[in-house]
């Protein structure tokens, strides 16, 4: 059995780092900027599919003929992404968009187009240039190519105000055999855990069947995708997919397994190193901040807990002023519908005690002061009632974050 | 009957307006700064009191003190203040100092401690500077008196990062005699709408039973303060006190009387414009908008929509940058966890139509534009879905917003 911790992740490895994986990208012009922006991914055989979607009530006509698609269970072969815009809240004309690209990428790919996913990231409410679209389409299936650079190909073309490409990847030994799980994604800003937040495509050349490889999917994104907000913002396209080609000749994954074991773990190191560079890509953000809670009294409790914290923009402007304003955490999880109170917390900033069962700690200063001008901070609040855990990834809150965000459409 | 919409709003009343009350405050220390941060109000006679206060778990000494003693149902002479310091997470030596400040305040004014209510607003988690609070105390007692110089001096001596003092108070006929209610309030950061929230002030002259002063009070609240926020943040010091002296002779106003509902429309009319003139000058913010959501399944569903879209950081700076983004409202409320879809919904910007059962409305964008650019917006989500409806009072958000509250305490 191999767990999380064990493996190594490699940044280098990107989606055609699994065998049977091409990619290839283009710029047709939804920038503004003439940056890329249309990008596809193909297996070369029929791989099995698996993905995770938003929660929200309302999603982008690509979240809805996708996941109508996986619904059926049939084999893909691949999946056709634009960013620049989000094909959200754009009505019929929206749905005809995205069953449009997955038709121009299907037909030079030579596949069906219902095996074909489709996904889109951008301004929510505008209408597609289906014409630059087609065009890009066909400019990225042109340049299909496997290797490190259509691995970034593709990785840039799915940003938008990323500031840095985000891939991982890990090797395992399944039976014998190397596999390769790897993937990209993107994301900086409308960041909120609930289900696969952003965009993430991931690919491994290992032989699992689609509803393995869906729960193993959940089982991964809810550790660490889930884990994730920046501003509390669950967005209307957000899609993480897993595509397995067998390409790597290893025995097919059974459920329950030592390999089914292996597979997961590394699949939960790759989500988790491709989550922790959302947050450390989030837009204006300077810190990481780990929030651990613990002692809840259910799980859901922990959750609300954390997520109370994590999304609390007075908590995310102290870091941002590297002020251990540990008030405002406290403060934060008790209006967070707790069944405990604060007689029986206790709050650790980056390991030292400052509240302790009501009363604040008389804490080292000069610790202190160096734990909150790291670029990682961990904050640990045990709510001394139960059992119930949870963790949350998330960043600070800064006037960069507020320049870009009040000036990003029209 | 006389109905909100009739009554006359003079932001040159405060505390001491009704009939019985005086007001003193000085300045002690608590803030570096010097300014006054010591207030105490009191009713020369026996009072009828009613408080609302914050619902957070993690609640300051000084709600607790008040809390209980409301809870006795005996009549109150007056209520004591500091901010600078919000006396909560201070373990058994904030209880402690307190109680030692009702002693103060009581010793002073010659009536018993439990007589006294307290409020505290500022930092979490220090211990309060006795020594000058006590010195405090006595000089605002000493300096109390009636009319507009001492409602200001109170309203100034409870203000934190407030850029202006807010007072409100109105006149209504009770029975043939002119009957004032009248208040001072505080607040424009960790601003959130679970009761009352912040501090607010409030005396009248007329002569109201406690149980019945209590749930016109609630009521109030409910319809005001609690419809706002600022940055989704409950304080643990929320409190908003009413106190009646029965001042202005007139008969004391029955439950489910005529005089019953023209006083609780004053009391609403005033709790209105003071938590309008908080989110008016909330931390940062250069908007008031008006969020309303009818049309929902229920109201709870409502008032979740209103709040999901009014905390959206994103929202809030396509407010900022008077950018008509209205996919992030959408967006919002799809993810604020509603039964309906976006095929039922309707969305206005300041009466205009941008969004429609699914797929947007092409506005005129001159018009946007000038909706978008003025101080109050209004906007308004009909989920199409049946009549539940919710309002919500907040403000936009902006670099200020987090300059300040990264530099706020240490």
């Amino acid at each position: 059995m191999t767990r999380a911790g064990d493996i190594q992740i490699d940044t280098g490895l990107g989606v055609t780092a699994p065998k049977g994986f091409r990619a290839g990208a283009a710029a047709c012009g939804i920038k503004k900027t003439g940056a890329p922006d249309v990008a596809v991914l193909v297996c070369e055989t029929d791989a099995q599919a698996a993905a995770v979607f938003t929660q929200n009530r309302v999603v982008g006509a690509p979240v809805l003929v996708s996941r109508e698609r996986l619904s059926r269970g049939r084999a893909m072969r691949g999946i056709v992404v634009n960013s620049g815009s989000a094909n959200a809240c754009t009505g019929e004309q929206g749905l005809a968009d995205a069953h449009e690209m997955t038709r121009l990428a299907a037909k030079r790919i030579g596949c069906a187009p219902d095996q074909m996913l489709v996904a889109s990231t951008g301004v929510i409410g505008k209408a597609l240039p289906m014409e630059k679209v087609k065009k890009g389409i066909q400019a990225a299936c042109a340049a299909l190519a496997s290797g490190p650079e259509a691995d970034e190909a593709f990785a840039r073309a799915i940003m938008t105000t990323d500031t840095r490409l985000k891939q991982a990847g890990a090797q395992v030994q399944i039976g014998g055999r190397a596999v390769t799980i790897a993937g990209a994604t993107k994301g900086v800003g409308m960041i909120a855990p609930n289900m696969a937040t952003t965009l993430g495509f991931l690919a491994t050349d290992a032989s699992v069947e689609a509803p393995l490889l869906q729960a193993m999917l959940c089982r991964a994104a809810d550790a660490t995708y889930n884990c994730l907000t920046v501003d509390g913002h669950t967005s209307t396209s957000d899609t993480l997919v897993l595509m397995a080609s067998g390409g790597a000749g290893a025995e097919p994954v059974r459920e329950g397994s030592p390999e089914a074991e292996t597979f997961a773990a590394a699949l939960a190191a790759v989500c988790e190193s491709l989550a922790r560079q959302i947050v450390a890509d989030a837009e204006g953000g300077t810190k990481v901040i780990e929030i651990r809670v613990t002692g809840a009294a259910s799980e859901a409790e922990a959750h609300r807990v954390a997520r109370a914290i994590a999304d609390s923009p007075l908590v995310k402007c102290a870091f941002f002023g590297e002020d251990p304003n540990w008030g405002r955490i406290v403060s934060a999880a008790g209006a967070a519908g707790i069944s405990s109170g604060p007689e029986t917390m206790r709050l650790m900033l980056g390991g030292v005690v400052i509240f302790d069962r009501g009363a604040p700690v008389a804490a080292d200063a000069k610790r202190l002061e160096t734990i909150m001008r790291a670029h990682e901070i961990a904050v640990h609040l045990d709510l001394g009632a139960g059992t119930g855990e949870a963790r949350c990834l998330t960043c600070d809150l800064t006037d960069e974050y507020v320049r870009i965000n009040a000036h990003y459409t029209t």
